[in-house]
């Protein structure tokens, strides 16, 4: 039996989703969880990464009950959880068909991205908002986010993991980048069918220097038009993990 | 000069407000950042203590700036929080009268307990909520809450400190104990002329106990009427510090 589990995590505590050397990932530890349940390794993918210190609200994965265990998909949930520590919780667990997959059947994913303009930010927000204190222009910022929106070539807005070919398809659809004012910041919710590498916070920290008129809009448009030699992971305009949440990853159903 | 500092702090990276062998208590932090910015070490006068993994939206301290300073007293706030964990916040510094003293000055103080009752705690509420899944009624609750108002002897709610003597007055006022529904549980929040060691904790533990049909109704008046040989500091009742926060220390001004 296939299984779908919807998962979320602080971000804070680990050095991203994918399975690395030290374990401290986030499928690493629902991987042992799951061995602990079935008393045998169990495979799991993802939807996709997050980097260390991102979070997720839903994020998504799949893997293949033994056919030994005849547990109800839902007491997956409470045996998971039990076993992981409490910054890493199972939502939900559901069959589904025998093709789905985690990765390949998603047609879309939501990512939202909090900043905290407040002079002094909160302890409890520490490595989960963008600290932006300095004064931020929200016309402004709206406008820049729209420069996104559509179909565009994002390699100036990716940054490389390094397997990348000249065959890579660097295309994505951004269909919303909506903003909307916290009590303490702003939120903005960011709708497409597919992210690269730091695309999000390539997008979303050049839209705040927009914001803070520390690039001009007519350069941010070009940067977006001429993808060559342009800003990567080490870009001054990346926007750090901190605010950036995985919300919704959406399969057709 | 005398300054009184408003603090924030989640208290889950911390063994609590008070100076200890071990320095990793928010005193100790903020003694640390006092003495790199003045050169010098300042004694530092807190309202009182919050215990280990309490957190607090305000807690107030004072200290005498050295003579040679002559810093207007909010510069203190961004020299303090640049030598601080960003889980521990200086949200203001004002200058008070020379008698001003952060604990003998105060003449009311608040608390705020949160309650999660959702299924699964949030990974974002860990350690910041108390999680009772289990069913809760509340009109008990808030009847239960109410059993503590008015002036009582607290000696039945009270954990032992060590220093306590026969003439220790273990009355104390509560002129307040809301119940506030959240989206996903309950929020207490308790106003009083003074508490003693893990009194809300206690008092919290109690109602939720009531309201889950644990204790009765009047079990619970005569906990609070026969003070001897009650529970305090490892009774079962006592809820745990994840949902507790300071929330204000009152003066008269």
């Amino acid at each position: 039996m296939r299984l779908k589990l919807t998962i979320a995590y602080d971000g804070r505590s680990y050095e991203g989703w994918q399975s690395q050397v030290g374990n401290n990932t986030v499928q690493d530890h629902i991987k042992e969880a799951l061995a602990l349940t079935a008393k045998e390794p169990i495979a799991l993918q993802g939807s996709g990464r997050t980097d260390a210190g991102v979070h997720a609200l839903a994020q998504t994965a799949h893997f293949d009950a033994p056919e030994h265990l005849t547990m109800n998909p839902y007491n997956w949930v409470p045996a998971l959880n039990t076993k992981l520590p409490a910054t890493i919780r199972i939502l939900s667990c559901e069959e589904v068909a025998p093709d789905f997959h985690a990765r390949f059947s998603a047609v879309a994913k939501v990512y939202r991205y909090d900043l905290c303009t407040d002079p002094v930010l909160s302890p409890f927000k520490a490595g989960l908002a963008w600290h932006v204190p300095r004064l931020l222009d929200a016309d402004v910022f709206q406008e820049a986010l729209q420069v996104f929106t559509g179909r565009h070539d994002f390699q100036g807005f990716a940054a490389n993991r390094g397997n990348e070919t000249p065959e890579t398809d660097w295309h994505r659809t951004i269909t919303a980048a909506e903003l909307e004012a916290l009590p303490d910041g702003y939120r903005v919710t960011w709708c497409g069918d597919g992210f690269m590498y730091k695309m999000v916070r390539l997008m979303t920290g050049a839209a705040v220097h927009a914001a803070q008129g520390r690039i001009r809009m007519d350069d941010l448009r070009k940067l977006l038009d001429q993808p060559a030699g342009l800003p990567h992971g080490k870009s001054p305009l990346c926007a750090p993990s901190d605010g950036l949440y995985l919300q919704e990853v959406r399969y057709i159903s």
